[in-house]
Parts: structure tokens; sequence; C-alpha cells
């Protein structure tokens, strides 16, 4: 269905009236000029990321669905790392022309697995075109009590560095993506070509049978066996706030937290600048999955390049006194990876064979190239 | 300069390092995870709009400066259409290659003239890559007190409809703008194929004329003459926060209001709509400025249909008791345009003959045709 025969309105009518807000600072949502909350007793916490086809997103990749729903976790993810809990969701998209109703049906299917999970009411945006792709802003409303928030700048010498889950899987994974697209769009090309030429030769038979070696092709399956955990890693990024319900449990309240979505060495270098601090990370403790370690050397790419700067891993990355260190120790899932200096000793990485790397942060300009 | 040499970080912390918030609710704007507010005796009013370039605007009219300032004006006149004061606003930017840091710089100079008018702080935001155009998405953070929000589902049968300003005079600023650039591109055409023949006879002392009249095409100064108060509206739309301090003042509590950013039919459709009620309005009581009447005249274009379905104008419309009749007569800049009926007598626009036009509402689909 064309997005033009049910107008704006109707589009967003659609797509809001059968929700319910689940949360009691949830006012009023969708319909009104703006979304009314109410947030007596906490701070009000508020994150927003914006999602850009060809740059943060590629639709050959991933379905509007998996796009939703990770987008919408890399936006409660910063409400979880300030130890907040994510409670609304404003969805705002700008629709090239080749959107129909059943896309945005379907990537509203994925904001709101996202938003049950974590028990998130979507309260409002904005729907509009675009000139060419796909926009998505995301802002996320969360609340926290005042002194439960916690910030990047306060990691202190001594501190432990901690890490949850483990690092450079998401960025294998579009590794893996990347190379299945490439030998997709190898055998359109070289299929085209061969049309081409039964053309320029009027080869009626020959022209017969590629028909049908052209739908072999557009059957083409990528060849993700044995990378599953990758290509979820990718696709279907999980926000970590089991994390901070787990550090809650066990009495620790981490000192700085950040997550991790352009890389470990970035996160890092963001904590120690506000901190007003300096790093020790040992490479022998960062957390790598075996299928990341395989698929890099498949790939004849450096390990350690992949965990400390691949990006969308959403993993916590936080710093706790070192009187934590046996209560942190218990906790699965969450790996000690080094320690906060005084800021003149600037942020290193201490390789296996015992050398210093000093670590270098990386922006979007990069990811680019 | 080009963005990449400064990166992601040093871009924000350029544009971001000096903000001193003027608002208590703010308690952290900009460089964590999420900003933090406080807002413990109000609701939190929060709404978001995109800003798509060559949908929403044209670089080829406005500069990077008056962008934001209108994109500014056009998020706070929401907050203002709840009857809440803007405290806060999130700025997310989609930036194509061709952006330099000297534009993000005067993007940044909009938002703050934008800002200090309404006391706003920029609290947070993003900043990324776009493949090709200008992505903005704006969110805007305001509050008020939970019995002052005006909602646009309380109208009631007999209470008055009443707009702020003037209507149609954006559009119609936007239709010279359009005619303006339509003239330059002639020009430039007509250059264009001068030089070809040229080149095509080998004309050199022609081309050596032409390529002085090349400067004069790049001196190109739009006709604006008499039509300034219309461009002015296209350009620098004002958010009407005035009026609901008037209204204040004056002890009047409207019972329905929006702003109108898609024409005074689509929104008066949505209060009706909500309100479950139905409209009568007088097609001589819309207030329009005399250069919007002039310039309908000289493009032959339907005034009155310039003011119901122009958009862009940012008045405030509202509907007020019958009883605040002769408080409203006296207040300066507010017109009674007609009054609210039963749902089942629908929303009529009587035109100046006597005959009743049902309101139509439009959507952005609608727009890019």
């Amino acid at each position: 269905m064309e997005i033009k025969d049910l107008g704006e309105f109707g589009l967003l009518d659609r797509l809001t009236r059968n929700m319910k807000p689940v949360n009691a600072s949830t006012c009023m949502g969708p319909g009104d000029d703006a979304a009314v909350l109410h947030y007596a007793d906490k701070e009000v916490l508020v994150s927003s990321q914006m999602f850009m086809e060809g740059i943060q997103f590629d639709l050959t990749y991933i379905d509007m669905e998996h796009l939703a729903y990770k987008a919408a976790m890399a936006v409660m993810s910063n409400i979880f790392a300030m130890n907040g809990q994510p409670r609304q969701l404003i969805v705002s998209l700008g629709l090239g022309k080749r959107f129909k109703v059943e896309d945005v049906d379907q990537f509203y299917a994925g904001l709101s697995k996202a938003c049950d999970k974590w028990n998130v009411d979507i309260a409002g945006g904005d729907t509009t075109s675009s000139y060419t792709g796909l926009a998505i802003s995301l802002t996320c409303i969360g609340e926290a009590a005042k002194d439960d928030i916690v910030y990047r700048n306060g990691a202190n010498e001594t501190d432990l560095i901690c890490v949850s889950g483990d690092l450079g899987s998401a960025y294998m994974g579009l590794q893996i993506l990347e190379r299945e697209k490439t030998v997709y769009y190898q055998q359109v090309e070289e299929y085209n070509n061969k049309v081409k030429e039964a053309q320029r030769n009027n080869e009626q038979t020959r022209l017969e049978a590629l028909r049908k070696e052209r739908a072999a092709i557009d059957d083409f399956q990528p060849d993700f066996v044995g990378k599953e955990y990758l290509i979820d890693r990718q696709l279907k990024p999980e926000a970590r706030g089991d994390i901070l319900k787990q550090l809650r449990e066990a009495g620790i309240r981490p000192t700085s937290m950040i997550d991790i979505s352009d890389g470990l060495a970035s996160e890092l270098k963001h904590i120690c600048l506000q901190s007003h601090c300096g790093c020790r990370i040992y490479e022998k403790n960062i957390p790598i999955d075996y299928q990341t370690a395989a698929t890099c050397e498949e790939f004849n790419m450096n390990l350690t390049t992949a965990a400390l700067n691949g990006g969308e891993d959403y993993e916590m990355l936080f710093t706790i006194p070192i009187g934590d260190h046996e209560k942190i120790d218990k906790m699965e899932g969450i790996r000690q990876i080094g320690y906060i200096t005084k800021e003149s000793l600037g942020s290193f990485l201490i390789t296996r064979d015992g050398n210093e790397f000093e670590l270098q942060a990386q922006g979007w300009p990069l990811k680019e190239n």
C-alpha cells in the first residue's frame, strides 16, 4: 500500500492506534503536539540518536523489523549507560518514496518488540518524506534517582575497568554480511554479462536458459554457517539492562559508565577524558568470542583491532572501586580488563608480549572510509 | 574546515563547549550518554520534528542559520501549543559530505538565537554523516503544570475558534522564493546555451565576453521589493509564546489548542476529530495580510486556499469558552474566526457569499506534488 493513500495522519493513526502505555510516567502518548510525561520523583534522562541509510545501516543486509529493533536497542542502551531505566521512545522517520505502508508496519513491529522487552512506551514522533533513503531519529526518555545516575566523569585512580559480554563480534558479523553481499553482486554481474552476450548474438535458447538461472541467483542464500552468533550480534543486538540489575543486586555502584557503540578504545578515551585520568588495559583480558577470533583469522584481520575499534557491540564499559574486586569476580558475563591511573600516565593497551600502545579514539568520519 | 579533520567528538566539543544552561531543569547538558533533567513539580512535554533537505527545506532559498532558527521555532511551537514552556532542545544532524565545519557553526548560531529568544538550553544530540543531503531532527522538551496543559481534545460546542497573527503569508513567501529560483535557473540555462554555441563555433571573443556575463548572473539579486514581510514569514517564523502570555494575563484558558504548521484546515480538523465536534469558520474572518492578498492576485492563486492550506505560519489556533468573547475582543493580534458545533454538523467554511464548503485536511504526501 502506498503511504500517500493513507496520508500522514492515517499512517500515524494506523501505527499508534493500539498502543497502550505501560509506564505510569507516560500521561499521554502520540496524537497531540507533544507527549506528556510525569517524572515527579526522578531525574529525567534524554538521549537521541540518528541512523541514516547508507551510513549506519544498509537495507540489503537488514530488514525493517531488525533495523528498528537494533536502533531502539542502541538508544535505550544510552539510558542504561547512565544507570537509568528507559521509559518512552519518540520516533521520527524520513521515508524515501520507495517505502510502502507495509515497510513502516514492519519497522513499528521491530520497535514494539524492543519496547516490550524493556517496558518502554512509544510516546510520539514525526513522519515525513525523504528525498532519497531512510532517515531514523530516535529519542529515548528514561529515569533514575538522582544518586543512582552514573556519569562518564566519575572514574578514580585505582578503579577497575570492566566490560560486559564480548567485543568485536558485531563488527565481524558486518564483515561477513559485506562479504556475502559482494558474492551476490558478483553473481548478478556475471549473469548480466552473459545475458548481454546472448542478446548481442541473438541466442534465444541460451536466453531462455539464463532466465531460469536468474531465479537461482535471486534465491541466493548467504553462507553464515558457524557464524550465526556474529550475524546475530550485528543484526539483533541487545541493550544490557540486565547488567545493571546484576550490579545493583551485587551492591556495586559503578563510578563511571558508558555503552560501547563506537568501540572499546573510543569509549574508554571518553571516560578518561571526562574523569581526568589515564588507564591501562590488558589485551589478554579483553573478552572475545571464539567465532570472532576464528573469523578474524579467516579474514586475515587483527583480532585486537576488531575488539578495540569495532563498533555496535552495545556492551557496558564501567569502572568500579577496587574494593568491589571480589564481588565482580563472582559475576558471570563481566570481565575486568584493566585499571584507572593518574591522567599524566596516559591511556595504554598492554599487549600479550608486554608492549604498550597508546589508545586512539575513533568517531564517525573515520567509519566512512 | 572539513568535518573529518575535527572528528565527531571534536565537532561536538566545538559546538557545545561554551554552552551554559539557563534553566534549573537542565542538570546536565551535552557530553554524556544522555541529558539529565529535573522536573519535580511539572509535567514534562516532549515533541520531535524531522526536517529533510529537499522536502521541508531547500538550501538554495535559506541559509544554515535561518534554517536552524526556523526548525527550532517549529519544534518549540509544539510545546507552546500545549500551553507549556520549552526548556531543552536535543539536536540531531545527518550531514552530507558537502557540509563543512563552518556550515555546522552557522547552524548552531541559528539554534542559539532561537534558544536565547525563549530561554531554551541545547541539552544534547547526535551528529552523523548522511549519504546525500542534510537531515535534521529536533526534540524539544518543555514543562507545564498539570492543570495548565491544553490538549487538542478539549473543544466544546459553542466555543469560539481563534487564531493569532495572519495566515498564508509563509506560503506566499515560498511562492516568491520559488519564482526567483526559477528566474535564476533560466538565466543560468540561457547562459550555458550561449557558451555551448560559442564553443561549437569556436568564437573566442564571444567566450571572453560571456565569462564576464557569468559574474553578473552569479550576483543575481532576487526581487523581493514589497514582499519583505512574506519572505520574513517564510524564512524567519516566530513561535507564538507571546500569545500564551497574553492569554494568561487576560485570564483566558483555551479549551483546545494546536499550532498551525500544516495549514488552518488541517489543524482545525485535528481539533474537531479529537474533540468529537464540528465547526463553522467564516472566510471573511480569516486574518490575511495585505501582502499575502496582493501576491495571491499577482500569482493568480486563490487567497482562501493559501490561508487554509498554506503551511508554516506557526500561528496558534485555539478554542475558548464563549463567555470569554469580550476579553478576547480586546486583545490585539487575535481573531475570532468561527465556532465549534456538534460533531454531526461537520466541519465547514462559510464563504463571503454564504456558501458552505467542507474542510479538508492535508498531510505531507500532498506537499510533495
